[in-house]
């Protein structure tokens, strides 16, 4: 296989055609052309043909794609064709609402345990999703097969955390606390800083207010 | 000026960039190269110098960037160099979480109002900041002069809070809800789907494994 860098952007936009074509299937469609599927979610046409071609050959020219058959296609190139089991390390708001957050779900994405060092929080169910303590990290995700851990504890703790949680087993980390982890080079990590999405609206605020 | 499209992976590395030049500025660097952003961040230096070269001609050819100057350009570029006073629509544990996140007080996003229709919440203190009853939102977003609108609902009830939040003169949308909201051109909209960083990491981890 060759590696290839693929962009970060092309995942996202695979991530975002998964979602179209799952939809236009319960809708009953059977084939789709890239036109198509670049009119339902706002990109160009060229843009979708390069993006899918970084994966190989897809449909048949002037027929389209099967969107079934590209649906599992794409939903294996994001690894989504299986369960994908994780923890997530710290109980409070965030948190808490990981794990209620249907999205995970829906992709295969299932909590197996949520993590805390607050005695009161501990046994407690979220969403049916136990509370341990930290202690039992390395058992929950063994037992799980969990190869994700979330870290949503404050900047302080999350490069301990982030420590416990490779010692434990897993193998990539989400990391939303907002501080620079470091992390042996195997390990995926990726951070979600949530401003950014702001950042990206006031930059259109500001160049739209530009342009007019 | 000129109306060219500028990529989303630009505005948000420009995000990237400038956290990163508050940083050197912080550690008393005066000057910088795009090789010394580009090893900082992560990126190449073609990359860095593509990104700004969308906004015009920045430092001096063999000397380099002045840290201070850049990073004042950059968050300007991005709208930054104003406060953004926002309003928070859900004042579950997301809309909650977000209500506490520093990061948004750092790079100027200011909560001046939690809205959520639970008459147990109403008047409640959230990181001293007060939720109110949707039926305030108007008045609580024109004295507080929020431009943004962060919806955190449930997802069948977000196109109602959005149609609320244009009618009471918020200019851009930041959706949780996992569903497409429809609104009208001049509103800025964006939606954040959690699960997709996760899918980034899958992907990795799956690609990874193909070509070790």
């Amino acid at each position: 296989m060759k590696t290839i860098k693929i962009p970060e952007a092309t995942i996202i936009r695979l991530s975002v055609y998964s979602r179209y074509l799952a939809q236009c299937d319960r809708r009953g469609i059977v084939t789709i052309s890239s036109n198509e599927i670049a009119e339902g979610v706002g990109v160009s046409s060229a843009q979708v043909r390069k993006d899918l071609a970084y994966f190989g050959e897809f449909g048949t020219r002037g027929v389209g794609y099967n969107v079934k058959d590209l649906h599992r296609h794409i939903m294996k190139i994001l690894g989504l064709n299986q369960k994908w089991p994780l923890v997530i390390v710290g109980a409070g708001n965030l948190g808490t609402a990981l794990s209620m957050y249907g999205g995970f779900r829906e992709r295969g994405f299932h909590v197996v345990g949520i993590f805390d060092d607050d005695p009161n929080k501990i046994g407690y169910k979220l969403n049916g999703v136990e509370v341990f303590p930290i202690s039992k990290l390395k058992e929950v995700v063994a037992e799980g097969g969990a190869k994700i851990g979330v870290i949503t504890v404050p900047a302080p703790a999350a490069q301990e955390v982030a420590n416990a949680l490779i010692e434990s087993g897993v193998k990539a980390l989400l990391n939303f606390a907002p501080v620079v982890l470091s992390v042996p080079p195997e390990i995926e990590l990726r951070n979600v800083d949530l401003s950014v999405n702001l950042e990206i609206l006031t930059f259109n605020l500001g160049y739209r207010r530009g342009i007019d």
